[in-house]
């Protein structure tokens, strides 16, 4: 493994607690960790980003073969790095650490998608449109790679794999801010993603890991601005925050979800309990579960009671008059009707119309993922039109929502914002356009 | 003319002062300006915003219609409110009020400007593509409107009407923050395209103009956040430099234009000199304009010659090489090459390679426009994917970059970024996609 002046600055970052993966770039002669900060990665990042660029689309298919063999022969390696991480976590929840808990599974799952994303079409160089001007000029939109993409993410050391594998193939290079916690597994991930990009003839800085985790080395690398084209968050609420108050690089941003299911008055009520059974219970956890049910009032008693039945291990927190229909569920504040419980947990409201309907979900929306439940096609063709979020369905689960199950391929994330990119990020939302005009000698008159 | 509570505010704002149009909506039950800020100015637009969103193709064509006309039939008023802005333009330059003022002509060209936005193909509800997954869902991408524009600008009237144009017509609502020199100029321009709104039925809240032209005014329209999709700025390196500090709305930026011509030893000398002489000459004062020309060392002497004739009217500032190969040229500072001269001066340098040229346009562009003359089909290849621009063009005039030039339709400005939208942004550039998707009653497993 060739680790060049960046990598030898991470290991040198902690110089009394020796990685174990340590003896396998046993290099003595490295400068010491202050001369190599961020802005000399993203340089580094820079300057290997130009080569990649121009690489062909099957030397990116192989390298990023090369990253997920990689990872699967270096599975020891990172488990061992973390167990360090997992050893230091006492203060995280179980949640918490659970996320941050790598096994030799999810080490193989880590290396499976990688390779599954370089097998995905190659989206560099595709020429998006084009056209002759009467001129002769040809003109024509060519898909190229964004540059220098920065991710800053919490404790899912699996996010260093997948970001990369996916910025790598889009012909970007990647820089990474994990959390202090998943610091050693970071890092031991890292050192094996270079070694396969120095496998395969390309220079490793293509990957980059901030190796300084305090909130100030937080700052500063969402302040890299010449350097970083793109910055993409990938966390909770607080994450989020912090980057839409401190980032000056441009961000996509990986927002909440507080999807809404919405049960018209003419919907086949078995399939509205299945889909709502399934958005809500199938995964609790995730951005693309609901988390509030409006149903229209013509049938809001035989919902509530099938509801009543079928959702036993769901709290429900309703209106007065949801309450009125279902005796268990406990009362809902404004609050709860704007929050991403997460949890086993969904807010219930009636309402006498689609308008009314669509009126809650523009308060309350955080513009990821709303469905409607309808036979009505006059309904349905509303609440596409007028409801505002990256993703809108009909009498399906909000669940769909993600990259790989819409056959978009994998995500690095799911964008609530409008510019640039909205629903799931994949390889072609890591690429922007470039214009190129070819003449004989034209002239503007 | 129907004026709504806010233009009845804006009127409100300069009391003592009545416009020449204000006869046109005397109100006197006005509410006093105060209770009429940004705040609801940007409310009103969001809510007219969606009517206009569920609106027909055919209405927004007839509404482009309406509003040319309109500007038309108000160009006396409008011409009454130029003469008031600039009898108090004493402070500006004569550029600055070469850019101001308006005439007959001016108007008509506007109000055309307008029509042919209107005869644009409609490109909200488009289908980007779409496809049906394995399991039954029918997966669509549409193209919807942002949802409310900014554009903050300069002493530009027409400005007013061309944003608003393209704003409308792909279905967004537009908030304008023009300077305050040109204030009744653009007041009259709003008005007029506000009363056509309102001819066609639909809220003329789609048009707002911000009242307070202070710089804290400008501030606080940046930071428009929950109530803007997005922020366009149009002007100078300082209007520029404010908003990359001080907007927290998503901005696209229509940056500076430092753009290069490097003639390479395979040029055609003649085609070279008849682009470099377009590229500078024809309107040095635009961003699309040419800044500095890189010259092969073998072919320097030649062409320099060549330019010494036929560019008499330019100053050239060139390395030590230009200058022992053209007596006239002046010195050249790092600097130079760093500028957007926007004026009829030149900067060269004689370079040895294409590399060295690529090199050099990587450490001063803008990332605007840049091109390459050659006879090489290698090199025009190796300039296209290595110059990282959002226009490069081979043997063709840098003037071209343009959206009316290229086929593009009209444009709100030439973004020089790389999130969203790069190069010319016409209509499809205010607009997003939002993915719909539909089904039977379909669950994740």
């Amino acid at each position: 493994m060739v680790l060049n002046r960046y990598a030898r600055g991470m290991k040198r970052s902690t110089p009394d607690t020796p990685a174990p993966g340590r003896s396998t770039s046993a290099d003595t002669a490295e400068p010491p960790a202050d001369e190599v900060g961020l802005a000399a990665m993203a340089e580094e990042a820079r300057v290997a980003q130009r080569e990649l660029a121009a690489s062909s689309g099957a030397l990116r298919s192989r390298l990023l073969e090369a990253m997920a063999t990689a990872l699967e022969n270096d599975s020891e390696k990172i488990l061992l790095s973390n167990r360090r991480d997992l050893d230091g976590s006492e203060a995280l929840t179980v949640a918490q650490r659970d996320r941050l808990t790598l096994d030799a599974a999810r080490v193989e799952a880590m290396a499976a998608s990688v390779r599954e994303v370089g097998r995905q079409r190659d989206v560099v160089g595709e020429v998006v449109d084009g056209w002759v001007l009467a001129n002769g000029l040809r003109v024509r939109r060519v898909r190229v790679p964004l540059g220098v993409v920065g991710v800053i993410y919490e404790n899912r050391p699996n996010v260093t794999s997948d970001a990369s594998a996916l910025a790598l193939y889009s012909g970007n290079a990647i820089l990474l801010r994990g959390s202090s916690q998943a610091f050693h597994s970071n890092k031991a991930i890292v050192e094996s993603l270079r070694s396969a990009i120095s496998e395969v003839g390309l220079p490793d800085g293509l990957v980059g890991l901030a190796t300084e985790t305090s909130r100030e080395g937080a700052l500063a690398f969402m302040q890299l601005n010449a350097a970083m084209d793109v910055l993409i968050p990938r966390g909770g609420p607080e994450l989020i925050a912090a980057v839409r108050s401190h980032a000056s690089v441009p961000t996509i941003i990986d927002g909440d979800g507080n999807c809404h299911v919405y049960v018209d008055e003419s919907a086949d009520l078995e399939m509205a309990v299945d889909i709502i059974k399934n958005a809500k219970t199938q995964r609790p956890g995730v951005c693309n579960a609901m988390e509030t049910l409006l149903i229209h009032a013509d049938v809001a008693e035989p919902l509530l009671c099938l509801l009543d039945r079928e959702l036993t291990a769901v709290e429900l927190r309703g209106d007065e008059r949801t309450r009125q229909l279902c005796e268990r569920a406990l009362v809902a504040t404004e609050d709860d009707y704007a929050r991403e419980f997460l949890d086993l947990i969904l807010a219930v409201r009636v309402v006498d119309s689609l308008a009314e309907a669509i009126d809650h979900i523009r308060r309350f929306s955080s513009g990821h993922s709303e469905a409607i439940i309808t036979e009505s096609f006059a309904n349905a063709q509303i609440f596409e039109r007028e409801v505002d979020a990256a993703c809108v369905l009909v009498n399906a689960s909000t669940r769909f929502v993600d990259g790989g199950q819409l056959g978009m391929g994998a995500e690095i994330g799911i964008s609530t914002q409008k510019l640039h990119a909205r629903g799931p990020m994949g390889i072609e939302q890591l690429t922007t356009t470039k214009i190129v005009i070819e003449g004989e000698g034209q002239v503007r008159h």
